[in-house]
């Protein structure tokens, strides 16, 4: 059933077509929820109905860029579309009712399942947002300003500000476009990547300080419990992409997070690997997954469980493995 | 005496001449030497004599761009450049025997005094290696790959990886074109922005601690003592566009780094703002200088005296200036 639509052929679905209803994916992030927003945009400028469905966990800080996309209650799409989402598991449980039939993904995942009717899918792309810009550009030879803001907030999220590997001359390219239609990237910028919340500064100087090293110090494990989260007072804002902290320390292959969410054993990984490490391999080994350098996993067991269990996999896949442990003093 | 060229008028100077020595300025960073890196070695491919003054200031971190360029003893050029150097004060003292005749002057700042005899110079670029490489492509209408990553080290540290407010489309554009020409953009990102030192990782945890807030949190003074160098053992590299941190926090207008040399008397003020405050002027009401919202000066007096005479200025700069003085309990 699922079937490879290109950006020509997805534009002349879309322009066939009316009534849409956007579903972005869980724990959202910059990407679906920048790509939901200028699509919404988008297909309204083409003179359509979309709307984007409500997902309880979008958080402030992305929130102010879809305002006046959400569907009301009782709106009735007829068809449905899912943006940035790699597999059915991915979409939140409050979408369901609206999936059983998914006429649509966009996506940049190579793991994309093809759970979609259609997919259009570019994994060659650092975000599925410059896939949506070919998509508007074909559609309607233009981008809004609006748009354009929702995709810059795409591309920028997913490369870490285009500093990450995933960057290449086509996200800087269509960066490029993007501030010339209008995208205030100072203004993002500033708001995304250059400024820390109090409440921030103090969680990265506590995960710093409880970092530990294995392998020689070629993998740091960070560990964020429900009570340093309650003790700092810490929201999900103040969360976003903490993940990618501990691959920051020099000489670290793999910067891997382990989080408690709505209870001590109810933990999620997160793995952030340099080239020679696929992280998506060593969380498919726990059920989850992802890109090479950047993946997941849920795990319904206490941090120091899933600590042993995955020290004992990483075995397999930190070249020249030493078993030598530090444990970081660093404040 | 002083007179602006023109890319093209530049190329065809550089063209017309031969036995170059390029000049990085004091302290030097990422673009300065980036640039000397390119300048030399596009000169060198076409077909020129070119090398690059040492510079005893310059860091392991940005040595490694400019192998095989530093100049012999006793080599004589009959030109010299100076590149990203705002004027004549900022040329390194051990310089000084070279600069009695600068024949030209490459740069960005607009605050660019014009002291050489020809300058080619244009404001609206992030970074003197936009500059240069306008002027690579037109005097041979390629950039090879040393350039080119010369050349990215130049624009990504410059912009803080595209992140700052100077970052234009031009500049996204011209990275996207040095990718292509062969810059290891994932291994340049990794190595510039997303890997810090254990030292490193110390020192910002010690200024973070130690963050002083001032007219109701507009304001955040970060002090950098020898001693807490010394403490920690952080060298040069570790201390890397460390003023960009006081800024980084919520609400903060403008980031100011007050950092002892090489006394506690010899002190370097370092000042970030956001576009309300212009950093330029602060910084000239003490005898320095630099761009629109990056700046600094140098002051012979104990940090507690330059807190106090500077706290007195800001007055006027801070837009509803308050009295409140908040100091944060931050890790």
């Amino acid at each position: 059933m699922s079937h490879n639509l290109s950006i020509t052929e997805t534009a002349a679905w879309l322009k066939a077509r009316d009534n849409f209803l956007i579903i972005t994916h869980r724990r959202p992030d910059g990407d679906t929820i920048g790509c939901a927003g200028a699509l919404t945009f988008g297909l309204r400028e083409a003179g359509k109905t979309a709307y984007i469905l409500p997902n309880p966990e979008i958080t402030p800080r992305y929130e102010r860029f879809i305002v006046g996309c959400l569907a009301p209650d009782g709106y009735c799409p007829e068809y449905v579309i899912v943006v940035d989402t790699a597999s059915y598991d991915l979409i939140p449980k409050s979408a369901k009712e609206h999936t059983n039939k998914i006429s649509l993904g966009i996506d940049h995942h190579s793991s994309n399942s093809l759970f979609a009717e259609n997919t259009c899918l570019d994994d060659t792309r650092a975000a599925c947002g410059e896939v949506i810009y070919e998509i508007l550009i074909e559609l309607s030879g233009k981008i809004s300003e609006k748009s354009a803001e929702a995709l810059y907030v795409a591309l920028s999220t997913d490369t870490g500000c285009f500093a990450y590997t995933n960057t290449t001359p086509n996200t800087l390219r269509v960066a490029a476009q993007l501030i010339e239609a209008g995208a205030p990237n100072k203004e993002l910028n500033k708001l995304l990547f250059r400024t820390k919340t109090h409440n921030r500064v103090k969680m990265e100087g506590t995960i710093n300080s409880n970092l530990e090293f294995h392998f020689g110090g070629s993998v740091a494990l960070a560990f964020i419990t429900r009570s340093m989260i309650e003790t700092i007072g810490a929201k999900e804002d103040d969360m976003d992409d903490i993940a990618s902290l501990p691959g920051t320390v020099e000489g670290v292959r793999a910067g891997i997070t382990i989080r408690e969410l709505t209870s001590p054993t109810d933990c999620k990984v997160s793995v952030r690997t340099t080239p020679l490490i696929n992280a998506h391999k060593i969380c498919k080994h726990f059920g989850g997954g992802g890109h090479a350098m950047a993946a997941g996993y849920s795990r319904n067991k206490p941090i120091a469980e899933i600590k042993e269990e995955l020290l004992e996999v990483l075995k397999d896949f930190i070249p020249q493995a030493e078993s030598t442990l530090v444990t970081s003093s660093s404040p």
